[in-house]
């Protein structure tokens, strides 16, 4: 049997030992084991922008990846805590909408962790990632049976998943900023006819901003313009040849973006 | 035997190859390991910081562990170099009190590290984490003896991990600020009675500010409200629902905090 | 056979999934494989800092090392992408100076990656780290023959890894800034004459100020005092002990530095 692959994703940061106290807890209970920190640097508490994330790079993970993921601004309140099975792969984590873009329109099967056996001898209250979460996710790199971990449940998927469409028109939503200041929304390719983007037909407005070039990728505009186009992972992005589009609009997380035709 | 596990906590930051250079003269000497980062990114100096970090997840990892951790203001200077045997676990640095919270209070033996023939083959002036402290880990992290690197030594163990302690007070200070803003102390559980947290008799003063509500969780006050409560290592946290304890009350590494009922 | 070690070097930062989509993709394709990230917060586009970060770990490790580089600001443009075997490592990216430092004066063989049938199922117009470096990086990991990327082809080396020299001084420009904010420029070890450094018959100039104290070690000068030495790679550094040289001076990345004796 290959590896185990424990991917992470947290709004922890690199500072504090926080990620080192999850890993350290999975390396004491399954030896071999492959981390790959997907971010831990996502704005503290922006699930939009986790959700994201770990949607742009759930499907290139091999089979029976765990992924341990833990933005989580209700931690030691009443939120369910579960463990999901999707594509041979597993999710980890609290149901907070975190697992909206890689649970929405796939088959899945999900459990709320309740089996406390199989958590940490003690259980602080602010930190279950390290007592939770991070031991079910070795429970489950071990191949054990997700059944056990507690009953099945429903899992919160969240409304900015959804754009508004009227005729000619498409409302998102601004979901991440990336470290080069590209503005991410939830409006997916399909939802504007694509004979619209080849004739130049759409203008997106952004914070005021419009946005008039629609492009293949960022180098086919002098430098320092602004231009639209469909990212690496099939969402529309807002970008800035060589510069940041976030800093030249003032975009941030949760604003309105407009697209028309 | 199961892989080796080193386990990597300096102020080098991410931006630079630091921390790679040192993983590849590791793995340039002993083909499987496991690498755990710990942090790079704690205040640059700032030895405090760094002690409690290491602390907050040293119990975490299993035996065997080899800990390298390099915050090292007087690198080139004539502070010792240490390797020590703790609980089963190794810990490789200066001599600088960055292992006093961990040490203190714990059964250790330490050797002071003078075999050069354990180190690279050319030590530079600026970088002994690459050349000394990189080459001894990989040394211990091989189950080799660690008495061969050198003589017995004893180790230095800061002030800062005792507070003081007068009738109905605890006067701390300050030790670690993290990615969230939450204010962490060196002021244990234990320091403080038990009922009086209960009672809610307990007024805490940092920063002249007065936080007067203790708590389990974050989430147990509304947010942005300043609140206190043992953290997850089990040292008193100055928290803000939601927002960033450091930012609200302007307190910094060294301030001091007091605790009176 | 030991394990493949594959080094990661990019301005993608930490927030973004980016790198781990690119991780993903290579264990998707080869089971055992151990990840070294160099850097992933270079400045973004900054190629010179990028290729000295480079520069400064590649000696360090073990032959047959893959190293992923990824700081492309064409991307989806007409530039190159190649794979390099140099002293039984490899290095895989974009053609556009990034491997200057390390090829210079090295015999090297680099091929342009060409054979699309190593390539990602998809290749988008914005991330060729995910769609073409990555699989060729998991393709050479594996031990295959570079001869298949593609045809022959020759490598940008950039002018910036040259100093200017007259009698008795040296023009350089500094090329990184470090997490410490040391300056590190592209002037040699050897550039100088070495019995000028003994009599401190040198100074530099970087933005206007005088550097009089050549050192062996950042601790050799008081705190806050600015002073010059070679670096741990053998590039002359501007340092301020225990504080940012960059601060204290303004120095960026392309100003010039000019050292007279």
């Amino acid at each position: 049997m290959s590896k185990a692959i424990v991917a992470l994703l947290t709004d922890f940061g690199n500072r504090d030992g926080y990620v080192a106290a999850m890993k350290a807890v999975i390396l004491s209970r399954i030896g071999n084991v492959e981390f790959v920190d997907i971010s831990h640097e996502v704005d503290p508490f922006r699930i939009e922008s986790a959700a994201y994330v770990l949607y742009s790079v759930f499907d290139f993970f091999p089979p029976r990846t765990v992924f341990l993921c833990v933005v989580d601004p209700g931690v030691g309140t009443s939120r369910k805590a579960l463990a999901v099975e999707v594509n041979q792969k597993y999710l980890v984590g609290p149901d907070n909408g975190l697992f909206s873009w890689v649970l929405k329109s796939r088959y899945y099967r999900a459990f709320s962790l309740e089996n406390a056996s199989l958590f940490g001898d003690t259980v602080s209250s602010t930190f279950h990632g390290r007592d939770i979460f991070a031991p079910v996710a070795a429970y489950l790199a071990r191949g054990s049976e997700i059944e056990a971990v507690g009953p099945k449940s429903d899992v919160y998927i969240a409304g900015w998943t959804e754009v508004r469409r009227g005729i000619g028109v498409v409302e998102g939503m601004v979901i991440h900023i990336d470290r080069f200041g590209n503005i991410i929304t939830n409006v997916r390719r399909g939802s504007i006819p694509e004979d619209v983007e080849e004739r130049s037909g759409l203008v997106i407005r952004v914070k005021g901003r419009r946005v008039d070039r629609f492009v293949k990728t960022y180098g086919d505009v002098p430098k320092g313009t602004l231009c639209a186009l469909w990212g690496s992972s099939d969402h529309l992005e807002i970008s800035v040849c060589c510069g940041s589009a976030a800093e030249f609009t003032g975009a941030r997380i949760g604003d309105g973006i407009f697209c028309v035709w």
